[in-house]
């Protein structure tokens, strides 16, 4: 932590700034300028990080050094963390693609997409039973029968599973059917719920707030891992902007930029991102060649009849033709695109 | 709802559309323009919602006509809400300060806060004893026995508490101590903590999520009055701009904004809006302008030794000089602002 | 100029940065950390400002220590400028409010309203001759005639004039008419434009860019100050975020900011930041209470013929009634409102 | 345009709307419904964009049913737009890589720049002359001996210029040494430069400013082809927002949406999108794989000594090797990517 203090500070304010500092077990380095004195601050940041300088008299400005994540950072493992999914690994040379309807609606329609999915190439089916939703008015998902039919659709298929989960009080249940957890955007900050999904040993899907910055991102992945479960994959979505022609906005430097400060994979989801059906296949290309290690993509057997997100769903065929346009840039990217399942 | 058409839409396509429409029960009426046609849909809006009508061929644009929340809205009730808070309202002709501490630290730094703020003018104590925290590293609130000591501090000075659940386990266990049940920011879209605090009749004090429009908010507290609990207090916090001055961005116009309109009241949190010290009397004083029913504001024994938010509470002498340069700003309002108690 | 490396910085590139920063005529202090070693650079850091520190090997992080404007700031100047406006002056004890409509239309709207707001208390006129438009095809404005219509309207109410310049080959035509020189949003950063008004001896007031931080507008002033004009008005009309509610975002923490930052002018436009006439009066009360010098407020005879801003401008009986309830406020925070001239 | 009316509108009040409108020589369709009645607007939508519809009682909302733009809309032309630049096309097959250094800083470096990117695969040369710069102390460009320089390296390596104009005052000179006009993210919105560079016949560069919404940047399009210069190129490079992590948020996704709504090239800026050397590779793989039919990419022969945007310069070696990782994606994507000259 650097201290820089305010024009004109005394001497007495330094020797006090000085000796809280101290007080917290850090040592000080002094360094006077023309018209400023900056104090280093050498020891445990994170000690002072939770101490309000700011509030102590001639303090002006103060710079963090360290990075507030841990766990999370590059610094805590060289090599690329790989999480099992099925019989494959996110983070791995494969390009994961998830696949599946916003909601799961049914049975019959969540066999025909998992199916369909699975033969265009996808490795993981998605489909919420617990939904947020802006409306109360709106349609929460089917709840335990909806995991059911996601869990039969798994034996059917052998596709794992990822869905969401919304309360402290169903980790346990969803973490009983679910092969990867979903923390969603608005739950992003939802710390207790970080923290018990932080103690299972499940992989979780962590998703990035509308409103938060590639930093808050890594330390929702912290409050995970500080718990004892390091399998968290990381989802950029958008995020909220003036802009209008799409639902968020996809801040695609955020997967390099994640790919440089933590070990962990990160995956896309270009179907929220952009909000519009249109947009998924070139986000998607996109998200590919800035270096994802994965995707998600919502796909709906008949889009105009999905009780939510029907104007972003693709149809299965539009899913198939999608996967197909997308193997050149995921070879461009040196990564491996599986094909599809014979059984489909 | 207005369905509007691409260019060059067939007769079938609105054949289809209007059909469509008009099976989820609503009654629909054409109007053709030059190059676009218009398909005005008659009924209940909200069933429409949900629907994809995007994802029909043909389709271009949709613009909703009626606001998705109605227990909220100013036509549900055309009175203000008052919401009782001790032996005063919210809502009424009283301007509410409400002020205390971020964090619960201990019994004697509560009794001193309470003692001083109550002295200067407020009405009800503020103090986190579970925290919401951005790193997992940081103190999150002396959980369970900070309640006890926010109790004892209420025997002790008649002030009403409010204080912060997070976790839908631990509705109850708040509720058993709290006057106001407070949902933070980052837990504005944590949609079953809100049906919970839906459920018990204790007043929930709603706080702006940052990247919350005025439109979720409202539709955050129709999820609570949904349940059935109509003592909602919304509460301006700022929001997050590209703006780095100040830590949010404080959205002074929602306040005449959501006082048109929604029957509920409204407050304001210079303290977290602005997140500086010097900025809470000029923002408090801006809030009270544009029609604020209360003020939350941070105050600390000692700021410079506070666990958080120490950088932009103020101390208790501070406080109580900005009551009264506040009280000429409440009275141009048209309000009322207490004197402080005589015990303090 | 505080210099961070990188984790595992070698000593040959300390030295280089060193090296670096002495060529530019600085002095160096270096402090070793436990990870990352720290390089305060002492003497002028606006050389540095330019320098590509961060593209030297080992460098990690740069921190400026010191503002990068000068004459703009309080250090500056320790008493407030005050800037001739009439008869008054902008930044004294009274509290000026420009008023008028968007447009110039003609003499005769021009007339009636200069008579109108100056009865209730207006100090200039505003109203564009020259107007920026965002689509090609709308009126852009009377332009020089537009100008005369001003002059004349002056001469007969003795109203001061504010009107806008966009282009560096009508600074002299616009000077030639106009009190004060209007530099509008999207022109903030049009830096040839700000250099051409800083030639002048004629007061500028520069309104905020829609996506200008606090630190970029105090240096578009710096732009007009370093030319030799030091008369420049700031003016806080919001900034675009992703709340739509509001036309724009009014960041009324801006005004308290400013006034700590600079000792120049602060004044307000409530008609452009909110963007609807309901919001006018309340955005001008927060804005008194929170110490700005002024407001411009949109006002026309007949909004719903105006050929521009119809939606946001006050009529004149609303405007007399707003500086009405407006007088109160004005009162609490310690500044004087003037009574409308007995002429009109 | 569709008019909605307010809840409880009289049958005066929508007799009022409706002379108002059909005043403007439109046709009115009236749709009545349960709470609320619609005024479908039939004819020149452009008419009515200007009128303050919202100012009419008994108006609560507008809706415009058309883009407020023509000549830059896809409907204006069913054919891409393809622009000279040298002997090859933007928005034809080739994917177009303009490099140079941010500003021009002498003969020498320009030549030695000039020829390495060639020899690398660019097609044209960027470089600043007149230079926009935040702060009024920073250099500001070489004037027109920049622009000398630029056309001595032309000549010598015959590849064409791209440089910025700042000023309606400077529009000929520059337009006398330069292939293609730029007009930078500040001055975006500079209507009388856009009017001015719209009058020549010389392609204009433009890109996108800061809070410019894509129909913003396609209005400013708009201003430009107004004036009878139909060659416009489109610049995608970063919208300012609350993540700090790069300088600007690169909108990827407006890419394919301006390919959808507009016949104009559109082109990427990844140097400024991301503001760090590190990220333009994986920005410049993005935008290609989402449909940009061009890159504009900083390149210095000496970063660390550069007078401007060293930070996100690349070297001449770097800017080859990212070139030849480059040519897979742009394969991928469809396009052509040109090898270097021979002569380089």
């Amino acid at each position: 932590m650097i201290i820089v203090t305010r024009r004109g500070v005394t001497d007495e304010e330094i020797d006090h700034i000085r000796e809280r500092v101290e007080a917290l077990g850090l040592r000080t380095h002094i360094s006077r300028g023309e018209a400023r004195t900056v104090i280093g601050c050498i020891g445990d940041e994170a000690v002072l990080r939770e101490a309000p300088l700011l509030s102590i008299p001639g303090v002006e400005a103060v710079h963090p050094v360290m990075n507030p994540y841990k766990l999370a950072s590059r610094l805590f493992s060289a090599e690329p963390t790989t999480i099992q999914l099925g019989d494959t690994l996110v983070g791995g040379p494969e390009l994961i693609v998830i696949a599946g309807p916003c909601t799961v609606e049914g049975k019959e329609m969540m066999s025909q997409t998992a199916a369909g999915v699975a033969a265009a190439g996808a490795r993981a089916l998605r489909g919420g039973a617990f939904k947020p939703r802006t409306s109360p008015y709106s349609f929460k998902g089917m709840g335990q029968s909806g995991l059911e039919v996601l869990a039969e659709v798994r034996a059917e298929t052998g596709l794992p599973v990822v869905t969401e989960v919304m309360d402290t009080r169903e980790v346990e249940l969803v973490a009983s059917y679910a092969d990867v957890l979903q923390v969603g955007a608005r739950n992003m900050q939802n710390f207790t719920l970080l923290t018990e999904v932080g103690r299972l040993h499940r992989p979780v899907l962590l998703k990035r707030g509308m409103s938060a910055t590639i930093k808050d991102l890594l330390l929702a992945a912290e409050y995970v891992m500080s718990q004892g479960n390091m399998d968290v994959i990381l989802c950029e979505r958008g995020i909220r902007t003036f802009e209008t022609a799409t639902r968020n906005t996809f801040d695609l430097a955020a997967i390099p930029v994640l790919k440089k400060e933590t070990h962990l994979p990160v995956i896309a989801d270009p179907s929220h991102a952009g909000g519009r059906r249109d947009l998924v296949a070139p986000l998607s290309y996109a998200a590919v060649a800035a270096g994802a290690d994965g995707l998600m993509i919502e796909v709906h057997p008949d889009p105009e009849t999905a009780v939510s997100d029907g104007d972003q769903s693709l149809t299965i065929p539009e899913f198939a033709e999608m996967m197909e346009s997308l193997r050149p840039f995921v070879e461009a990217a040196g990564r491996i695109l599986p094909r599809g399942s014979l059984t489909a």
